[in-house]
């Protein structure tokens, strides 16, 4: 496995693989790799035939007083796990040669990125597709990869990419839980041992939608409501929200609807922690 | 020559000739097509084995009350003139199929946009930066010819490019000029015969400008001031900036310098006409 930290080499590689016809298939990540980036860089090895991690704790994409600073680096780990899941290059650039000094051309996303974590997280999204575009122009990917986990995210770079014209293919690849159902995030690790008690409540707020919605007695307002109810019985959990949404908008549905797909979303803060969870649901 | 309105078709194209290991110039212009355009052809003719042509009046440039419903469309005349400046393929697209109903993610310049062309035209830059990445996203070329012309626009680019990680390279191609100096532009046919008369008043401006650098005897200010003199002289050229400025940053030089260089850089409205042109100076 190669390992690159300038945008150059990695697209020197890239390049030769092409040339080679070899399909290539990116992995963006921040580090801190756990088993849901293994499973990305598992389904990329298995889809193409070049498969380039990225591990870049993004500044631009934190807000203040969030926890870039304390955001776990763990780059030897990374590498073994990257190399573990099948990659073949993976860039590890510094921030100073993701940004120079007087960087200030922004990739800015619309609609999709105001509401839920755009809301709570204001030029988050900016970030994320400012980044994600650089990282594609470095890695110049024939398909890239990102997980389900987050749900917002990966339906604004599908929209980036196709309302840029991006030369990618995106694919979307399914959260990766813990034996309780706790969503896997290189944030769990900042949980306490009584917060990491109670985190399994989020996935079992997500069942708890899943049900509702396949017997399809309930509104979506209605299945909303006893997610953030399954939440709360804690007293652990603070709600940022707990909506159930068309999931190629992210528009709130209110009224009771028959056979419509819709994606369940949850933010919550538990201690310093803000976690995320997502469930698809077709009501029945 | 091969004429696309489909993304996908010009990609099809520009793949196969990427795989015969052909090197593909792009020259994106919004038709209405004069020799200066046709110089960009050229150039990409001669650096590259594979050229293709953009014609799309991009709406998204324009803002309210400019001249985008009037600006010319002379869609064949501009495909003969393609094809004799040596292009292989044009893409001709329909804004229906560059902007979807719901697009909404931009690509937004900094600091380079907030002055001359950006503070008279609000969002031009952005409505350029975003349809230049679509057509680089679209065409995916080595290198993409820009004119010199358009001056602020080349350097937004470039930074674009160098921000963004752009796999593309960017050549900028000289000015070409009507025989009394008046820089070819797509909106000069807009020019009445009394006041096409006095247009070449701005390339007199700036060999006044020139002649001054070079001579070292003025300031950058001084400069400036005898090229807005030269501009007014004839009462009817309206200027809107004449400025000299750092070539990288557009930063208007004040104080008296040796040896360094300079642009100076002009926007008159003429009539209902806006035009621009500039020049490189050095002081010597």
């Amino acid at each position: 496995m190669i390992v690159e930290q300038l945008p150059e080499a990695v697209r020197s590689h890239v390049r030769e693989a092409k040339r080679q016809g070899r399909i290539v298939g990116c992995v963006p990540t921040m580090g801190a790799l756990h088993d849901g980036h293994c499973s990305l860089i598992e389904q990329a090895r298995r889809d193409c035939d070049f498969v380039v991690g990225t591990i870049f704790v993004n500044p631009t994409q934190f807000g203040p007083g969030e926890d870039f600073s304390r955001y776990p680096r763990t780059l030897e780990a990374d590498l073994d796990r990257c190399r573990a899941a099948g990659a073949d290059l993976v860039f590890t650039p510094a921030a100073s040669v993701m940004y120079q000094d007087d960087a200030d051309t922004v990739v800015v996303p619309g609609q999709l990125a105001t509401v839920l974590e755009g809301a709570i997280r204001p030029g988050h999204f900016s970030g994320v597709t400012t980044v994600v575009t650089k990282l594609f122009g470095i890695t110049e990917p024939d398909v890239a990869f990102f997980g389900q986990k987050d749900f917002q995210q990966q339906l604004i770079i599908r929209r980036m990419v196709r309302d840029l014209n991006l030369a990618v293919r995106i694919v979307t690849c399914p959260i990766i839980r813990e034996s309780d159902g706790l969503a896997m995030s290189s944030r769990n690790r900042y949980l306490t041992e009584t917060e990491r008690a109670v985190a399994g409540d989020i996935h079992q707020a997500l069942r708890e939608a899943i049900r509702l919605a396949d017997c399809g007695e309930c509104s979506a307002a209605e299945v909303a409501l006893q997610m953030r109810r399954r939440l709360e019985r804690s007293g652990q959990l603070q709600v940022q929200y707990a909506v159930v949404a068309n999931p190629e908008t992210l528009e709130e549905y209110q009224t009771e609807e028959r056979g419509i797909e819709a994606v369940a979303l949850i933010a919550v803060q538990l201690g310093s922690t803000r976690l995320i969870d997502n469930a698809l649901l077709r009501f029945g």
